[in-house]
């Protein structure tokens, strides 16, 4: 069965999935790399040298199985980047997706063919539009939600995500953008877990029972 | 040295402390008991049969070498206690502290002195008075700052906590009041550890260095 999951998505002890000043220079703004420190020392990002334990195990859990990824305007884009018609995010030629790519936002524009296999898609569409077409896009492989926090809560509201795997970075960013803000009582309707590991995170995991 | 400590401050993944809707049957408000039922599982609070590993050992901690303790209104109190002259804090006759228990209210009313060591103060001050006055009463011993989150928060942002003892619990709170609101970068000031309990929970430790 094809499943809809989050994965690597790093909040703050605060809950900020993102900090305040978004831009070109700075993509999660005044958080600079600190959510993703964990991740970027891994084998899986940085090759040899990288850890090996439990943090590099969940990471790489990112690409095997997925189909198709959904991410919102502001993941793709800085602030304005509709207003550049040679914008094709921040990624480079070659972005780590390597599979259609569904962006969610009020100004589409025709769909972008990268260096392998990732295609951007520009959709304007209710979170449960927008999966019925990355689904079937993925050909029967898993949905990712790549976020950022606006658009993984938005799923998670509509009851859409099967899988959540948010890692709590042990800092207090103040400002930003909240993952769980409407969000009460969500943990209810899943398996969850806690692990941490000794790059200081936690991994924490929200899994639909039975799927 | 006499230390500042936070021991045993149970937060949900949103970094809620408290929730919505505090009475005096509800003094968690929507949160019930829920932020605290990993506690009430260990050996230390729940006697034979209770859990015996890293939970227990942590929530421990509490009592030995406390000399006194710092708490705010609404910890003592519910909403509109200060018209209930009879009123002794939710405790019962014995309140769990054994030292004298600095409340800071803009209510004072004479000191109440219970059984088993505990003594209510009410005082109307600033952190670092509140502080001074608790230190000399606890004669060279630590002083906890006891909560709730609003007095937890002032302590922090006045820098006057040496240790802080936080246990994310997972799960989505909603509201209520927040431990972390106005810290932005309280972590650099300290020496961070996360550690996950099969209970779910992860307690996080900030620990000032060189105290
Ligand atoms: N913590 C992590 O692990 C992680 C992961 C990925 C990204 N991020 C970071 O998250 C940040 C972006 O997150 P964010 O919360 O600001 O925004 P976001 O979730 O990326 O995008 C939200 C925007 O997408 C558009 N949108 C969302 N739903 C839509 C719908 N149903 N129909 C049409 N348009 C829709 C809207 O933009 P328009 O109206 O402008 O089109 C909306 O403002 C970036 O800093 C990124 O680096 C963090
Ligand atoms: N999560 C945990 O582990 C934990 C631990 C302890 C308690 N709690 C819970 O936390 C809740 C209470 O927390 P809270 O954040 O609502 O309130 P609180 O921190 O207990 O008390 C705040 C109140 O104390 C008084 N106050 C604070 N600083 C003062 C100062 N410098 N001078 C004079 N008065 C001062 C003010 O009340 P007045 O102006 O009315 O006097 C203020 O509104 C309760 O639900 C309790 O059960 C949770």
């Amino acid at each position: 069965m094809s499943r809809t999951r989050v994965n690597n998505f790093s909040i703050s002890l605060d809950g900020f999935g993102t900090g305040e000043g978004q831009s070109a220079e700075a993509p999660f703004g005044h958080a600079g790399d600190r959510l993703h420190q964990w991740m970027f020392a891994t084998h899986w990002w940085h090759g040899p040298g990288g850890s090996g334990g439990v943090d590099d195990a969940l990471a790489q859990r990112f690409e095997p199985g997925i189909g198709a990824e959904i991410m919102g305007a502001n993941k793709f884009g800085y602030p304005g980047w509709h207003e550049d018609p040679a914008w094709k995010g921040p990624w480079g030629p070659n972005p780590p997706f390597h599979t259609p790519v569904f962006v969610l936002t009020h100004h589409t524009r025709p769909s972008i063919e990268m260096e392998g296999g990732t295609t951007f898609h520009f959709i304007d569409a209710s979170p449960a539009e927008a999966l019925a077409t990355a689904r079937e896009a993925a050909r029967g492989q898993d949905v990712r939600i790549g976020g950022g926090p606006t658009v993984v809560r938005d799923f998670l509201a509509a009851g859409l995500v099967d899988h959540l795997h948010a890692v709590v970075v042990p800092i207090v960013l103040g400002r930003g953008v909240r993952l769980w803000d409407g969000l009460e009582g969500i943990d209810t309707q899943y398996e969850v877990e806690a692990t941490s590991t000794p790059s200081g995170v936690t991994h924490v995991t929200f899994t639909r029972p039975g799927v």
